[in-house]
């Protein structure tokens, strides 16, 4: 950890238990780390500025959770195991009153998913945070959105539309009367990344993505590289009853689940003939898991309501667009 | 690459060759890479912000090389071979006319390294710039700052001081009328990372830094993890004929040279006992090497000139400070 706030180094430096696979985590030029043979390494960097990705006035415990689980998620998507993490934190001035939970919040979840932070650097500016995480996965098991086959089932993990719900809480204090709308807000910054599914998926899953700008968006990414259609039975989305009661009708619940972006949840691919092996896979991991809907040979993605085509013009997610 | 302005995507995507330890670079949730086996990764992360690492008016290519070069430095410091970088690019919007500058600038630079950009992310705010670089380094080769030894020799790459005086035309265009002004702001920007120098010292140096706070505060650093003193002595410091110019006296030059930051010269320690292995070793490289002075048993860095102590009181460098 280098940088202008050498104050930082307290909050930063030692507060976790060494990786067998870190030789050197801070205090020198670079870190030194090690992958074993036959591991590729899985690398992502998400940038989180404030005003666009959250407000300067979130809590710093649900920021510090929402910029990791973010950067983990990719890790999941890829069917890596979570193994190294830098961090780069730029601020206007030290704040410790904000970096205190900041970093019991960062801390708390790089522990839970076993994420050495070895690096990083503090820099005086706007407030963001720029986090570049890193996975390993055997060579060859990496998930790629490229793999998807006419007729897999289409898959998502968890519930989608809540974090949508809870952005507009963020964003218009006039929908916190609304039913659920603390719960909801909570629910966009406290995503729980899915590398439990991933890592069971490896050598199952044809394709994968984790959901960050909605799922008919990210879906449509795996479409492309994959070059395959798909139908979304939209009938099937997985929604949450505070979503329900904060939208008030099926219709939008399922419109929010579409295109809510940031939920951190996966979509993945399955060939029906390895349907049995996934559900064997997952039996012992704590995460609802539904099939939505499946590849074919069309050359966009289809919208149906019990057999129906829906018509429904749906905008993407982008983030904190009135801001 | 990912990130709210898919624009961008034509400026950083397939604009380089593909190393053959790079599996997959963009266009996935991660990249993906493999590590050979024996090596160690060694990992660095930077952040440069406008207003205070450059100014947002300043020439984009040489914005550019500066950011990639600070970050290839410290890989030469732990005497990595570069290999991979992540960079995460935020601004106000979508700039043209300082984007194609900027990634020719980035791409000059990093196919002289043998670096391929992986991925990143582009989002939307203040200007700044994050950068993760990673390199190999055979397994017990790397040079850390912690093995500097009492009676090693102490050496530095390059002329010190130069970056200091184009800062200064930078931050105060009174300044730019002074000779050599022009030729030194450059010399700020376009720094030339040692790696060739660092890999040449694996084996041989007992400890190296790169020279970015300046170097009585980088070497700081190496007598501090290394438990020892050090002579430095001032009338050895390699300065260049535009500084002297530029700041009219010798002693002026070199406390510019004493504290000069963001030179990304590398700063080493080698053993008597190696000192013939390390001119072999550094023989081909078109690098000026100097020694200023010797490890001692010291608690204290000492400053000499012709053997006199020197009572001068130095400020560190402070980037952009006056902003």
């Amino acid at each position: 950890m280098s940088g202008e706030f050498n104050l930082i180094e307290k909050y930063f430096v030692d507060q976790q238990a060494q990786r067998s696979d870190v030789v050197l985590a801070a205090g020198d030029d670079c870190a030194l780390v090690s992958a074993p043979v036959g591991s590729l390494i899985a690398i992502s960097t998400d940038t989180l500025v404030a005003g666009t990705h959250f407000l300067a006035s979130a809590n710093p415990r649900w920021v510090a959770h929402k910029a990791l689980a973010s950067n983990i998620s990719d890790l999941a998507a890829m069917g890596a195991t979570p193994a190294w993490v830098s961090f780069a934190l730029t601020m206007p001035e030290i704040d410790e009153i904000w970096l205190a939970p900041f970093c019991e919040g960062f801390f708390a979840l790089a522990d839970q998913y076993g994420l050495q932070l070895i690096g990083g650097d503090t820099t005086k500016g706007p407030l963001s945070l720029t986090l570049t995480v890193q996975g390993l996965v055997p060579q060859g098991e990496a998930l790629l959105r490229s793999g998807a086959q006419v007729g897999d089932g289409i898959y998502v993990t968890g519930l989608l539309g809540d974090s949508q719900a809870g952005l507009d809480v963020i964003l218009d204090k006039s929908n916190a009367t609304k039913p659920f709308a603390s719960e909801l807000e909570k629910r966009h910054y406290l995503s729980t990344p899915r590398t439990q599914v991933g890592e069971a998926l490896r050598g199952i899953a044809s394709a994968a993505i984790d959901i960050s700008d909605g799922v008919i968006s990210d879906l449509g990414h795996i479409l492309k590289r994959s070059g395959v259609g798909a139908q979304v039975e939209v009938e099937q989305l997985p929604l949450s009853q505070p979503l329900l009661e904060f939208v008030g009708s099926s219709p939008q619940a399922q419109q929010y689940a579409l295109t809510s972006g940031e939920e951190y949840e996966l979509c993945f691919t399955v060939p029906d003939s390895r349907e049995d092996a996934m559900w064997q896979a997952l039996q012992d991991i704590d995460c609802q898991i539904t099939r939505i809907g499946t590849i074919n040979d069309d050359d966009k993605l289809r919208l149906t309501l019990d057999g129906q085509d829906l018509a429904w013009q749906l905008s993407g997610y982008d983030h904190f667009k009135t801001n």
